[in-house]
């Protein structure tokens, strides 16, 4: 059985091939720059248990031209790892904004529709993964194609968390509420560590952190009743380029008294914010480099993003009347300890104690890892997360019902 | 010691004199519609331990009008509770936006300039507060005058508590920063938490619940560490007619996709939002009546109120890594046992115990009140406010030093 995962951004294609009868990973690659000046793509296959890469520079007139390149990769004669588009038995694609859907979805000209009509809630992804579907149809005729929303998980937030304080209409005719994002990854992580403790009642705060970042609080049935992010990925913890959680009378301060337009806004918390706008750089290694170096503006920047994590973990504390797990996941959460330690500093009231060496030791591990001290009250795990394998995951069991 | 005190809004002057040598009132009023058609005085003067009340239609043409009859009303000859201005030893002017200023101070004609320099902070406030200012100098000759500042008390914010993930120019240039606000309640009544525990170092969290709202961590040493209230009194929770807490993005939505002018943002969020703006109703009584009633809204509204209270406890007991009080204020804190019921419902795994009983007995009390269960780690107080008089005692330490 083989998946093939395709996640399609507005000038790039993320796919995995995979073999579901041992979530094995096959192939894997990305291909940048669609339709700019610049075009690559890194290949990745196993040949002889080892992961082989290829990187070819090519420039790619549109996603349909990226797409050809992928399965022919996949199928050539000398590095392919299938002989036929056919052998695929199913394509799962990542689609960020669903809606009020709240379950992957066969991909039908209805869900195509869809998918297009809500492209407003997330105008730079949804017609992107959009296009990656319709090409991926042209391509793999016959194969069953699944779309596994980010928002999904989220679906069953209360509506005391999903509604703002803003005038009924909005939500009524304009649909404005948390989405949240980052479902797949909190879903998956959550399942890891109910499997790994032996409780499926296990109630976990899941911290995603990568260069987007969110924090989602899971109840004792394993559904999301809160998470950071909120009608866009812009809202919450501080990210690589985005502001998180400000007042928006700030906004309106920019625009007044400072020369911002109100077009540049949504560019300036998006893209210029979070750790870039802080520090001037975006990923969290350089930060931490900086701070080590005696940077103030790094040393500040870690000490911000900690400390609202913190406070997201006593807030969501208090959603869930307590949790017995706290999860950390994705780029920083996996492999910065520093952020962790900083993240779990002081919060013995709320029962986290962490182990300093384990900490430090089980810096992103292969599986779930324990870093929590005997003492703790609560578990603090690291879970690799595997966002390709859930979205296979899901796909196979939309394609088993049909 | 006669203590005048002003609190002047922008069509508005509310006024409180003290003796400072019991705390006792001695009269009080509002003046309404300044410069607006249907202007309107109500005065209220104790004569033989008897509150008596004025209410006098009569337009006004400027605060100077206005002002003119405050000092008509308190010298009259027969409601007159002084024979001559003189007779007040200070004046106590409340203002909103202060900046970087943590401690009260002297008006002076520095401190003038400076209260109107950073003006476009609080644009709706600082001005009229101005106005106070200059008005009263006209009418009380030589009598000093004090400013106590909204925002001083969470000068003591740590940065990463004050400061937004955004680019640094903004605080910088621009400071762009948490100020929070209500900082003479929130003082006040941890102040007041203190003495009456007979602990000057519990760590409290302080919740000023009124048609404004916020809510304050506050440590050991009585300094504010962190409050609701961002760069103005829009963030943080729900209230009479704000939004609180929204992601950003929902403003880029509203103005792209739902026909909203960028100017009419602010309005939006600050006049037509919060319970107005789910409810159609600004006073949480009104809602409390409609949710009674059974309307679906306003059931939803005082969820969401008390959710956000919830997390925000949540978020502050992580901050302070715990805290020995937290206490109630403010019109809603002291007056809604529905409220107080719901925030503190489902709290227990951070130590806080609602005794329901106590909680509805002691609604509204004229001291400080204790209403957790026997049971709870931690104490629920509620403790009637007074800005007035912790604005008069602000002035008095002032004038004694000069």
């Amino acid at each position: 059985m083989l998946i093939l995962i395709i996640n399609a951004g507005s000038s790039s294609i993320k796919y995995q091939l995979l073999n579901m009868n041992s979530n094995a990973l096959i192939a894997k690659g990305l291909i940048e720059r669609i339709g700019i000046e610049g075009g690559k793509v890194i290949h990745k296959y196993y040949k002889n248990d080892n992961l082989e890469k290829v990187e070819i520079n090519q420039n790619f007139l549109s996603h349909i031209e990226g797409m050809r390149v992928i399965v022919n990769l996949l199928t050539d004669s000398k590095i392919g790892v299938i002989k036929d588009v056919s052998e695929v038995d199913a394509i799962g694609h990542r689609v960020v904004q669903g809606e009020s859907v709240s379950h992957p979805v066969l991909i039908t000209k209805e869900i195509k529709e869809f998918i297009r009509k809500i492209s407003p809630l997330a105008p730079l992804h949804n017609p992107a993964n959009l296009l990656g579907i319709e090409v991926a149809e042209q391509l793999f005729k016959n194969v069953p194609q699944v779309a596994v929303f980010d928002t999904s998980f989220h679906q069953s937030m209360p509506a005391k968390a999903f509604r703002y304080a803003i005038p009924n209409e909005f939500y009524i005719n304009h649909k404005i509420r948390v989405y949240g994002a980052h479902g797949t990854s909190h879903k998956y992580v959550r399942e890891q560590a109910a499997n790994y403790l032996k409780n499926k009642n296990v109630k976990t705060i899941s911290l995603h952190l990568g260069n987007g970042a969110s924090i989602t609080a899971i109840n004792q049935n394993g559904e999301s009743i809160d998470t950071s992010m909120g009608f866009t990925p812009l809202n919450g913890l501080v990210m690589g380029t985005r502001s998180g959680d400000i007042d928006p009378s700030a906004l309106f301060y920019m625009v007044r008294e400072c020369g911002v337009n109100f077009e540049e806004l949504d560019d300036l918390l998006n893209k210029k914010s979070g750790m870039l706008g802080m520090t001037g750089k975006s990923d969290a290694r350089d930060v931490e480099q900086l701070s080590y170096e005696g940077d103030k503006n790094a040393v500040l920047c870690l000490d911000l993003y900690s400390y609202r994590v913190k406070k997201y973990i006593g807030a969501y504390m208090a959603a869930l009347n307590g949790a017995e797990a706290i999860i950390f996941t994705a780029g920083i959460g996996e492999n910065d300890c520093n952020l962790r330690y900083l993240i779990c500093k002081d919060l013995d009231f709320l029962g986290i104690k962490l182990d300093k060496e384990k900490n430090e030791k089980f810096n992103s591990p292969d599986r779930v890892v324990e870093i929590q001290s005997e003492d703790s009250k609560i578990k603090i795990l690291i879970i690799p997360t595997n966002e390709e394998l859930a979205i296979a995951q899901e796909t196979l069991k939309i394609i088993a019902k049909h």
